[in-house]
């Protein structure tokens, strides 16, 4: 088993949808990748910071879950980043209602030491230049650097989000954000030119559509399940983020052939994120469920055509 | 090997994309979907109507892939069928410039007396009344009767689209239609409705995304390819359900198992079909080729996770 280390943010969400609301309630990027990944029972830590505002019983959750939190920094006179957001009808849109960077704003992620030879890295969604901070941490290159990112960083650190993507192996990405990257409209063109950015892996999400795993002439896809009720999309990136990595670090193989059983437990944990809101269905999730739905994935995907 | 009946428009096309313009070029559902189904060599007719402005090199080139044209009328002084439409950047939407029915408004489709007992009919996009017209024709109820429509048919004759829809064991849909056919916007919600208005199974079409099929309590996805270049999508739709209904007719196998198999050669077809102009690919296609994509689909879904 390899250590794990995340950086993301670990937050308060309020969320709106058609099937109900939220008052504000545990969210984060790192939250999220940090439960998801806890299914694998490996060893992991979150680097991250909140506010005096954060609830001990929050932490102790992730404590449970055999999370090491050390480098969970509490900046006692601050607030914890709040993001509130309202799903439209088809649950694929949505409208931010509020960001408030607070603690966030002046982040300074510091690795735990006894972290710091870390094998997989996983660097959740945050500016560039933190996520590059987290990577000059580490004792060596880790065998596995994970990156997720977004648009915003696209329009508003471009270079610095080049610089990241150099010395990381992994890139998940969306796919209006794969083309928005490289201007090419074919998601098969946009992940060649991002391998020539520097990840060996291209991962581009498609949200109810799957994801696509891309390395050199290899390419991999991971169904969405058609699921009937998609109650509150939020973490479900993350979420899959989370099971990737954490499938990695459990199995210590970074091939083409495991790459592709990281995705499709990426998709698996995200498929449940999205049954109840924010964190709630991956608090309440049996191993025997999991099993379940990995079947459900594969009775989706396989067939038996005899080629010649 | 099972008979094959194709019923739909044999046509002219003229098509602009980024890439490129045509004349007036060999179009329409039925030809499409003949010539993917000619793949596999069964014994197919298409059913339909061209005008005498339609070339005999065309209806020759039809008859050369092995496919009974008794049924196509020629109306001697009316116009074959015409569509003409304008694809924009991104290939996944276009501007319709011309539909001009012709002699497509009086068409009355005679099934050939021969074809009468055939086990397999694939109900190309027409008014369901005309696709109606079809299934009365023949001898007894086909082993499988395919449907495919579109949107235009709910909007404007949703109570004959009812009625055949009653009436047939598979349909093929877009996803845009099936939410708008049952008023769900879940796929999964969706199929289930569609199932309870008559076919077994619902094949719903998503592009560029890939297709889902549903049967009862089973679902299957078929992701498209990832391609480069998509040149001309005219006739992607056509060629999946002939290249369905093809392989059906192939193999007489209308198990579940056997129809995953199914739609994975449909979505083979679309690929190629794709990449060129109209006709154009599916005319200089080999068994070689098609058997290398097939291995690339394989390749693009097939995972190893051992299930405990």
């Amino acid at each position: 088993m390899s250590k794990l280390v995340i950086v993301g943010t670990v937050a308060f969400d309020a969320i709106e949808t058609p099937f109900g609301k939220t008052d504000k309630i545990l969210g984060g990027a790192a939250t999220f990748i940090g439960l998801a990944a806890s299914q694998f029972d490996v060893d992991s830590a979150v680097v991250s910071v909140v506010g005096g505002d954060f609830p001990q019983a929050y932490l102790d959750l992730l404590k449970d879950r055999h999370i090491d939190i050390s480098g969970i920094e509490m900046v006692k006179n601050g607030k914890t980043f709040f993001w509130s957001g309202r799903y439209h009808n088809d649950m694929n849109s949505r409208d931010t209602l509020a960001t408030e960077l607070n603690v966030l704003a002046d982040f300074n992620p510091v690795v735990p030491q006894n972290y710091r030879d870390a094998e997989i890295v996983m660097l959740g969604n945050l500016h560039p230049a933190v996520q590059i901070g987290v990577l000059d941490q580490m004792d060596k290159k880790p065998k596995l650097a994970i990156l997720d990112t977004m648009n915003f960083w696209m329009d508003n650190a471009l270079d610095t989000l080049h610089e990241v993507i150099k010395r990381i192996d992994v890139i998940t990405i969306n796919d209006e954000e794969a083309r928005q990257l490289t201007g090419e409209y074919s998601l098969a063109v946009a992940a060649k030119k991002i391998q020539n950015m520097g990840p060996k892996y291209v991962v581009i999400k498609k949200g109810e559509h799957g994801a696509l795993l891309f390395n050199g002439g290899n390419a991999f896809f991971a169904p969405a399940l058609p699921l009937e009720e998609v109650f509150d999309p939020t973490g479900a990136g993350d979420t899959f983020a989370g099971g990737f990595a954490g499938y990695i670090a459990k199995t210590g193989d970074t091939s083409f052939e495991n790459i592709k059983n990281a995705v499709i437990y990426g998709s698996t944990l995200a498929s449940f994120c999205v049954e109840k809101f924010g964190t709630e269905r991956m608090l309440s999730l049996s191993q025997d469920e999991i099993a379940k739905r990995l079947k459900q994935f594969k009775d989706l995907t396989q067939f038996e055509i005899q080629l010649t």
